[in-house]
């Protein structure tokens, strides 16, 4: 098939890989009808993970299951489905306790940037959705495989609740997902930091009530005057860098959480800090499958819209141009087209 | 007035320093009824943390209300009270949070193994208790004003619930404060990490349904073979160093929270196992005065009898041999007499 690969440091070709195959009965061969570039995908791009060069790249996609293994019941060829971006068998305790993503028996999306992708445990994994959405739907659909659960997983973390403030640090595609969020879940008062305009407007369209365009020691007095001095009642920390952590931590008001879905990339936590002043830290990688049952019909019935994150459209093998856009943020975040 | 001083690493005095005062018409002094060293004092003697030689030292006191400022409307001279170790006014937004840990305006006791302490906030920091207790429950009603609070702490941040699993990591009073609390709390299994015999038999009284004398690794491993390989539903870490945090992370399941009130020394949180299995950090500076309208009534019924972590009494003049035991382990925690 062909996928787009990653060759080296910013070196995306879209080239002919084998053909990912069922590698045990639970699992399905899904074909990709949609799909994604997600800020994650930079860390490799950039060489700040460690690659192989020549593996395949994207673990967000939704499609049409193409082919099931023999113990896979609840789904057939030609089943719509959204495929989260970390896979779970859905029966073992860590799924049973919510955490999807921490399955013993996991796996990830590895080639949904790609023609088909496998997906492990299929029955744990697959959410069906109605065939042939409407394409603004679609891009909707596609953003609960990861972006916009992970923003909700970070509002969740951050125990977002009716009345209160939450800050939302970053501006990426999940930091705009958990701006809508914490504004789905009534949170009164959002705080969007953010010093792009598009991302600022689009912030706004979901339901940020503030924007502090300054970042570090001053964006941080920036939203403790906003909060009376007192601090945020939830910080929703969706970059995973040490500064915008040391961000979250400064403006979360005593006995508050940070909830954090952005990968940790040499984050030292402040651990006195938290001690100090009885700020807890939770969340992680996001438990999508955990969430869709909540998700999905909020997407359906119109409630949340969080395809508006994709300000770029390109054609799947032209997916090298989407992650130019994307690391020189020109874009925000890049739908695929197959 | 008498009172124990810190003269230099592992040099403890009772001499002579200057009375506390009355500084804000909201103080309160009190008069010292019982007394007793904390596990965190034990920082201090040890040179551990920075001290200023002629210090007071001891933050757990209960006594009598000696004089009152004049703006303190509901305590007059006679009241028996506790003191829990940190002071709030009770109305700021942290305290109002529920974290009155963090009080814009706290403070804390600092002469609470002398004869007399000042209060700040009275109003908002101290609680009525009923003249003249009896022995036995004079020790529980002190061990509220840290000690149980503060295992109480651990308990809640952790998130114990009915039915869960609990590990206790430490067996210092903290520690076994925190198998009371889980065991109080409803959790079906608390197991306690500890290798020492007469916190065993103290944990067992508590609650505990399960010890592991192994630390470390092999401790790590064994409690994991408790649970099935899952880990805990709720960890309680009670000592604060970096080893016993990392043996935290190590035996919480999936999406469990580590509730930590061990004043962190030379901690480095494994922020990356804290993101991939979803493991949450809450807890701190146990706001004491908010669990003491539940915490109290549990003691004044009989329904939990925290004092018995005291298995050693001294008068308050003997406060030296005090953190000498503590020191060297050979009490869990001295009980000090005027």
């Amino acid at each position: 098939m062909l996928a787009t690969t990653l060759q080296g440091v910013r070196d995306i070709r879209f080239t002919t890989v084998p053909d990912p195959e069922i590698s045990r009965p639970t699992d399905a061969i899904v074909k990709v009808a949609a799909s994604c570039i997600c800020g994650s995908d930079l860390w490799n791009y950039r060489g700040e993970n460690s690659i192989r060069p020549g593996m395949t790249i994207g673990h967000e996609c939704l499609g049409i299951v193409e082919e099931v293994g023999g113990e896979v019941s609840s789904f057939r060829p030609g089943d719509f489905v959204i495929v989260p971006f970390c896979h779970s068998d859905n029966t073992c305790p860590a799924c049973r306790a919510g955490v999807t993503s921490a399955c013993v028996d996991g796996g990830f999306t590895v080639s949904g940037q790609g023609e088909y992708a496998r997906v492990n445990h299929a029955d744990g994994s697959l959410v069906a959705i109605p065939a042939d959405p409407a394409p603004e739907l679609l891009a909707s659909l596609l953003a609960l495989t990861d972006v916009m659960a992970t923003g909700w997983h970070a509002a969740v973390s951050a125990g977002v609740r009716p009345g209160g403030t939450a800050v939302v640090v970053g501006d990426g595609a999940v930091g705009l997902c958990g701006v809508l969020a914490a504004a789905t879940l009534g949170a009164a008062r959002v705080v969007a930091m953010s010093r792009h305009a598009p991302r600022q407007a689009l912030a706004r369209r979901f339901g940020a009530t503030d924007i502090v365009a300054s970042r570090g020691e001053q964006g941080e007095a920036e939203v403790l005057e906003l909060t009376d001095g007192v601090g945020a009642d939830a910080v929703l920390e969706c970059v995973g860098t040490d500064e915008t952590m040391r961000t979250a931590f400064a403006v979360a008001r005593a006995g508050a959480t940070v909830g954090f879905v952005g990968v940790p990339h040499g984050v030292n936590l402040p651990v006195r800090r938290m001690f100090d002043r009885n700020i807890g830290l939770a969340g992680g990688v996001a438990p999508v499958r955990a969430y869709l049952p909540e998700l999905l019909p909020l997407v359906l019935g119109g409630a949340i819209d969080p395809g508006q994150v994709f300000d770029a459209t390109l054609p799947l093998a032209e997916s090298a141009e989407g992650y130019r856009l994307m690391d020189e943020r020109e874009a925000i975040k890049v739908f695929l087209q197959p």
